[in-house]
């Protein structure tokens, strides 16, 4: 059975689900319940507005502790002219909250008065005085909150579709109210199905894949007000794919069948949906996700519905996942949530937006929409986005992003420099104390960023090579730049590119790290590699680092020296962007060698031939060296634990560490 | 006993706290507990960094269904020279996420190959060709997920301190976790205490208040990340409650006694402290809030700490909350929450700040951080704060609050019109879609509020009076204005008053309600008021509306027509902001009458005098009038279910609803 996939644009798809659901009577709230007014209620959404059922005081209370008196009774009492108010007939005491007694109309704090014995004496530490003696007249109601101040019995408390946050609690109790009536929570069936899948705390084959789609769905219902239900794996089998979704439709008000959604010849999901109710749609134009399957599955039997009493309808809607798990939490986001807000009577999630400018350039089919995830950093006062790793397959990616610029069908894509709207993750509090780092890649990066977390700021670091990182820095793209340029004529590191790059720019140069370069190879070095001469050998496969990289600017300095052309070095054009990416190589097989540093080596438990060494510096602009925001970064480097736990690692040498080198 | 209460400044507050909690070795991540990797996971704070046990994917996945090929064997195959692979030997077809085979290095997708025959013969449905045909070579690689693609092992995969969300579960599990150390939920005990308290659910009498800021504290304690437990109230004695606090303090994190933190009669926080354990600080110079407590309590015993594993410190920090709803959630979002951060190793809390013009100017006491409660609305692209009631018992200021501004102690005020930061409770978004209504109240209001929820807007009204709405309209400070102002000697409504207040402002009036007016008395009318002339006899207690107010002015026209002098009615200084206001004012005894709506009679079952007739129409400038803001407004004033709802209500008339009346 071949299944056809084409893919419509998105609204298209949007209004094609929600008529079906109109028609299946499932666009609107599910159901509701009641429950009690407890700290459990928060986060979720009120089915009904709620009315005062009391007023708030529901008696007139005194505001302050003092005596109770009526306003007339104090008429002509002045500083010169003292007034005394008998106690028992004239003045009662009372405590804040008390209840004004029948007749009273205003209350005296105790600080006001003197406090007379029987004889009219005063008495400061009296403790039950006769009478007490004032010197200024009260108005009616002074010192009193009266019946209402707050809320009237029958004003509207809160609406309908209120999401419950702690105050509201408070308000529903103070007007009345003990129980509220919210939306049940929609429960979802997530159905993960594939022969190749291994649930997560296995250790997974070649060829086997974690699953852990399920985890990602199930934490996003959660979070979205839903109640999920993770299935077992199922294998790719039709049958046995039907039966567990007639199983999951009985008692669920929405079915996610994750993978097998696309064409091929294991995707079954497509002719699960038809075989068992209604396929609406077969792929989506958006990336990354395009193949989603949306669809109605008849429910057979009839059961009481896990989210509410009495009968459920007679259809479930089903959404067929796609299996890359970037794919999968987007199809989670454009459909599952605004569904879960319908059902449950909330508005949709509406991510912030603010205008950054695109750091690269990027592409679009143009056909679709297209879902670009970027980092976002704020960078003398110009907001950033730069675009992430684009594949479907990549969820670090998803990690890693501060925010979506989504390109719309039509656009083909967007400039470098241009300004985009970006729908942010992440408050813009904490995008304004992230770092933006870009340049060469070093493993001791992530112990910063780990360090610099404890002291508030997020280190977002991008691997565009030790030359990218510095044409970074002169197009103001961030806030320092890792650089180890090799300058061959004068020994020097980095100062020739810096007067090359960053003409115009003052900056200061830091000590990083001293680190030793050297060949990464297998263990045991089975293909006997001693030094870059054995990388115009035709039986060795080489992994290269990408242009502008400063491991890759030391490689051909020194190939030229050795007279080696790149030419006859097998693998010079495959291209990793961080050293881990090259050990990751050469531990798969993928190459026999990469340059690179021993870190990355020990990493993977590859054999290190060391053949240089090298300085690895980082560039601040002056006008981020002295910012606040820098200020934790200095004391990170400074920091005698930071700096052993580099020194810890294989190859590094911190003695520069922190130490201004150069300003330039 | 006598208690001193001192306000210090919040700075020092902190630092006392803070170093009283370093030094019983509380200012830091309190426990740690590994749990499994599953959707509860999420909220929860990492205690350690994650480190990609394995690669993702941990092996030479390919992107696609088709073949595996090694890319040499492609070498020369261009449209015009077709190269044939022997199915078995050079190419093995391969499923997306399937290994590749051992020596194999690239993937062609199967819609580029041509199937053949064992006799060579292209055969396009062939199940199991023996061989496929090519027409472009193929570089190594391609349409291959390489090894460590995502994550290579060992790299950083998350920081500690990260929140988790569901991505983040994603990769954890990706990169081989399936369990994860986070903090513990600290566990925090909160004992309400007061003689005069009874828990929600009762009814309470005169004197009795119903305790919920138990309820609040520990809702917001659940979404900061802590485990709350609620105590039963202990009535006020001294022995009482320190037994129960020493009981929480045995097993608790954190103590909150609520109430008994100011230095009344009754107020025995301090003292409980004092006895058990050591007082840090009585009163801190915030408003409202400024009677709260910090101190330190000896534990007494050795147990397991709720929340982990262990003998607990030998001191609990316990913090004295004062008991006016507002005092009370504020101090816990100035104390609990950066502990509770603390406590779990995030970072606290911030909200979003944004610029905002101040609507009323606002005077602060000088010495205090003043914490004003406002709405905030987007008016005509200006962002608009409008400060809401600043009583510490009124808890429906901070349902209603948008955000928060401070004014700093030493700052004494600020003007209308002045910028202000206003820390924001809710999204950029909602503000956006946030009608600011101004002007007279009416009870229709709340049901227009209910509609418009439906329709994605929020509809905030401030009670300011008809001639308060139209100059605020003037100033730009709001979409629209309710109005009733009658000129007497035209008979129309509004439109002079429009012309007198809103010169240069061009507006559309639309038609609302029409309403009777009347006298409000006690059910039964037990002092058989009749009229207007009523209100001059001596035993009667008026209770009136704010000036500016269109009963106000209508008020005051009549009693000019009957010659009633305003200095014989008792009570006309009175003055309440809504017609619920009067009505209650009326119901609790306070007045015996008051000039208003029936609904609002009917609410707190008032008996109703009419008295007149009025037109109640809703003012739009044009530059709202036909904003995308608005759409939903006029459909809801033309909706028939609104109308019927409306004319439901007693008193109304319809007929005119969403009407255009005049331009002026």
């Amino acid at each position: 059975m071949s299944i056809y996939l084409h893919d419509i644009p998105l609204p298209e798809a949007k209004a094609r689900f929600q008529s079906a659901l109109e028609k299946a009577n499932l666009w609107c709230v599910l159901s509701i319940e009641n429950i009690p007014l407890d700290e459990n209620a928060i986060g979720r959404v009120l089915a009904e507005p709620v009315w005062a059922k009391i007023s708030s005081p529901h008696y007139h209370a005194s505001a302050m502790d003092g005596f109770a008196v009526r306003a007339e009774d104090t008429v002509g009492a002045q500083p010169s002219n003292s007034v005394n108010l008998q106690i028992g007939h004239q003045a009662h005491y009372i405590d804040t909250g008390d209840a004004l007694p029948e007749g009273f109309n205003a209350v005296i704090p105790i600080e006001n008065v003197e406090p007379l014995d029987e004889l009219g004496e005063i008495t400061p530490t009296i403790r039950r005085p006769a009478s007490i003696r004032i010197r200024a007249t009260v108005t009616p109601w002074s010192h009193v909150r009266p019946l209402g101040e707050d809320i009237v019995q029958t004003q509207l408390v809160l609406p309908a579709g209120q999401v419950l946050r702690p105050v509201d609690l408070g308000a529903m109790a103070a007007s009345g109210h003990h129980s509220v009536m919210v939306a049940c929570k929609p429960s979802v069936a997530i159905l993960p199905t594939g022969t190749e899948l291994v649930p997560i705390g296995t250790d997974p084959k070649a060829g086997e894949t974690l699953e852990y789609n399920s985890l990602v769905l199930a934490a996003q219902i959660k979070a979205w007000g839903g109640r999920p239900t993770r299935f077992s794996i199922t294998p790719d089998n039709l049958e046995t794919i039907c039966t567990r979704v007639e199983e999951a439709a009985r008692e669920h008000d929405l079915i996610l069948l994750n993978a097998g959604s696309s064409a091929g010849a294991e995707d079954f999901s497509a002719q699960v949906v038809e075989k068992l109710g209604t396929l609406l749609v077969h792929g989506v134009a958006v990336r990354p996700g395009h193949p989603v399957i949306l669809g109605m599955i008849r429910r057979s039997g009839s059961h009481v519905a896990l989210s509410g009493v009495g009968d459920l309808p007679d259809e479930v809607p089903i959404i067929g996942v796609p299996g890359y798990p970037v794919s999968a939490a987007l199809t989670g986001e454009i459909f599952v949530e605004p569904l879960i807000a319908k059902w449950t009577g909330r508005s949709p999630q509406e991510l912030p937006v603010e205008q950054a400018f695109l750091t690269r350039k990027i592409t679009s089919p143009g056909g679709d929409d297209d879902y670009i995830r970027v980092a976002v950093g704020n960078v003398g006062d110009r907001l950033l986005a730069a675009p992430l790793a684009r594949g479907a397959g990549v969820i670090s990616s998803l990690v890693r992003a501060d925010g979506l610029v989504l390109l719309p069908s039509g656009v083909q894509g967007v400039e470098a420099g241009d300004v985009v709207d970006v729908h942010l993750y992440r408050s813009r509090a904490e995008l304004d104390r992230t770092i933006f780092c870009i340049g060469s890649h070093d493993m001791t990066l992530d112990l910063l960023a780990q360090f610099l977390a404890q002291l508030g700021r997020r280190l977002v670091s991008a691997n565009v090579g030790s030359q990218g990182g510095l044409i970074a820095l002169k197009r103001g793209e961030a806030h320092l730049a890792g650089s180890h340029l090799l300058d061959p004529e004068t020994g020097e590191y980095n100062l020739s590119s810096i007067r090359q790059y960053l003409s115009g720019v003052k900056v200061k140069v830091f000590g990083f790290v001293g680190r030793d370069q050297g060949l990464m190879v297998r263990p045991g070095n089975p293909k006997s590699v001693k030094s870059l001469a054995d990388l115009s050998r035709p039986e060795i496969r080489f992994v290269n680092r990408q242009r502008g990289a400063g491991t890759r600017v030391l490689l051909d300095y020194q190939l030229y020296k050795m007279g080696i052309p790149v030419e006859v070095i097998q693998g010079y054009d495959q291209e990793e962007y961080t050293h881990l990416g090259v050990a990751a190589a050469v531990a798969s097989g993928r190459a026999d060698c990469g340059l690179g540093i021993p870190a990355a080596a020990q990493s993977l438990e590859l054999d290190f031939i060391p053949l240089f060494q090298e300085t690895y510096q980082l560039v601040i602009p002056n006008i981020f060296s002295e910012s606040e925001l820098l200020v934790p970064l200095f004391e990170v480097l400074n920091n005698r634990v930071f700096q052993v736990a580099v020194a810890n690692m294989p190859g590094y040498d911190v003695s520069q560490m922190g130490k201004l080198m150069a300003e330039v």
